[in-house]
């Protein structure tokens, strides 16, 4: 049977990696998309085990001391977390996972799962992510500019990661995600193993 | 411009690498196949430019001399080289190039341009690889396991390889391929000098 494979997903706030995900999923019905925990109360209509894990501080900290999360982070008080059994249950079963974390939680990834493929969803140009994050209309001008200059800062670090698809259109970025999922395949040691008699 | 990309192509006797190729170059018109210069004379129907650079031992010589090749190697007495300006060209001109050599070759092609993305074409299986040698008939069976048994050296290597394409089908061999392809301009590297503003 074919291994899963994990690919980290990141990009910065309005890039639309939401929109790109959502759409990969219809191609790839067999991915499994990780549900993270959280120590954060659930929102209406959030159920638990498909937004999110709800978990309670204790538990979040029992597990970070079983070392049962990929990454975790903190974030307005609220912990996150990527647990690995579901990855690790998903990928026994031949799946792959995307894991849709920042880039401080891929930066964990790599150290815990250094097989990992990472992807780093940029915007065509900066000028076309401010207008992206203008046109959400949920942003003041001064959080707009924020949010802006954190990806400025976020991009820097994208060197880090092994492929970099340019969100341009929804299905230009679908169809260079779905190819780096099947080059990624084609790496050697898995497929060599299969040769050897 | 997209820059261009160098795809080194090898594979063991018999694996349909030419088929392969070939189908290839039916859906990427823009690929370069690299011709490669040679110091044998020409066969008949065989044209100077198209399937080889027909060249002399001297100006082989020189172009040694010159660091004219990204790769070169004698075999049965003739010297064959992959011309470096060639590939530069194309390069240039924002084209894709596969270079469509043998081991050695690939290894040298490593050290010249650590760029240039490697990809190993294999047979399902030995025992499809013996059937495919055979079903040629243009070899005795001596030569058969002879050619099975350099296959077999060959594939130890290949773990140097960054892809390794099984060619079970011509459909899924180009497939993947074009797979590659399009993952490997996801690289950050060129990407990301387009973002810089």
């Amino acid at each position: 049977m074919r291994e899963g494979k994990i690919f980290v997903v990141s990009g910065p706030s309005g890039v639309g990696k939401s929109t790109v995900l959502h759409a990969l999923l219809q191609n790839r019905k067999n991915l499994y998309f990780s549900v993270s925990a959280t120590t954060r109360p659930p929102r209406e209509g959030e159920e638990d085990g498909v937004h999110y894990h709800f978990v309670t501080v204790d538990t979040f900290r029992d597990w970070i001391a079983r070392d049962a999360f990929l990454e975790y982070a903190e974030y307005v008080g609220n912990f996150y977390g990527t647990p690995r059994k579901y990855v690790e249950d998903a990928l026994a079963q031949g799946r792959d996972v995307v894991l849709d974390i920042e880039i401080q939680g891929a930066i964990q990834v790599r150290r815990k799962a250094p097989e990992a493929v990472r992807i780093f969803i940029a915007p065509p140009s900066w000028v076309e992510l401010e207008r992206r994050l203008r046109s959400r209309g949920t942003d003041s001008p001064e959080k707009v500019q924020k949010r802006l200059l954190r990806a400025k800062v976020e991009f820097q670090t994208a060197y880090a990661y092994d492929y970099f698809v340019v969100n341009d259109t929804v299905e230009n970025a679908v169809r260079e995600l779905e190819a780096i999922m099947t080059a990624e395949h084609c790496r050697p040691d898995a497929r060599m193993e299969s040769m050897s008699s």
